[in-house]
């Protein structure tokens, strides 16, 4: 089940490549439902705040009309950055599914492991390494198209 | 001068008080000029990402036409939560000013120490207690109608 959700974020992944925004998507799936789906915009909106799980957890909440998150799950390609497991402790969200690791700003288990971190008062269930193989080559092939572009 | 924005801050902070929402505001400023201000609109927006921070700076964001906030400073009532650290970080703001500790959340001094971690690779200088005693009554009489309105 969880790589049929992958498989959707992956989808979002590639609508941030075709903008030249890094191909990070995200789904948020409720009682085994698809609630919101979305992808990185950053460049595109020229907007430091909009990764892809902001910008789900934001359509998500709409959607549900409520900020409290607490039964849903998150699908995302990469490790999230410091904002977004913020952003995930903020809406309660209580299940992480990702894709591949960040290692210069992923903050699960890369640079820092902020769900490990009694102070948060969180109980969070992680699972990485969700079709990985598919996801690195996309951003590889992204950052090599990127270079080349320069 | 940090006090005349902290104030202004404070006037946004009091609009998410009168909305029902924690009242935080913030104010972005670039060469002695606001260039944005909001408040927290999480419970008007039903949004858990819609912290003060985050709307300053997709407000800021908009009206520069960057994602890229290097030259610009924050004004925040209270001290920012994990997620604002990491949106700030994002936007590469170099400069935070903060009214109040938030002893419970805030990740500049009190629960984490976010801008002194290496790891982050950033330079942001960060000048607490403004105008804090306002600002801390804003809140405890904020909080104190909560409970007597339940």
């Amino acid at each position: 089940m969880k790589e049929k959700y992958m498989k959707i974020a992956y989808k979002e992944a590639q609508k941030a490549y075709k903008c030249g925004d890094v191909p990070v998507g995200a789904v948020i799936v409720k009682n085994d439902k698809i609630i919101a789906k979305s992808y990185n915009k950053k460049q595109k909106k020229h907007n430091a705040t909009r990764h892809a799980e902001i910008e789900v957890i934001e359509k998500a909440c709409k959607k549900l009309k409520t900020w409290y998150l607490d039964d849903c799950e998150i699908y995302i390609t990469m490790e999230p950055c410091l904002m977004c497991c913020g952003a995930i402790l903020q809406s309660r969200i209580k299940k992480i599914f990702y894709g591949v690791k960040n290692e210069k700003f992923g903050c699960v288990q890369s640079i820092e492991k902020i769900f490990d971190n009694d102070k948060f008062n969180n109980h969070v269930e992680i699972t990485g390494d969700i079709c990985s193989r598919e996801i690195a080559k996309m951003l590889k092939d992204f950052f090599k198209q990127m270079r080349n572009d320069k």
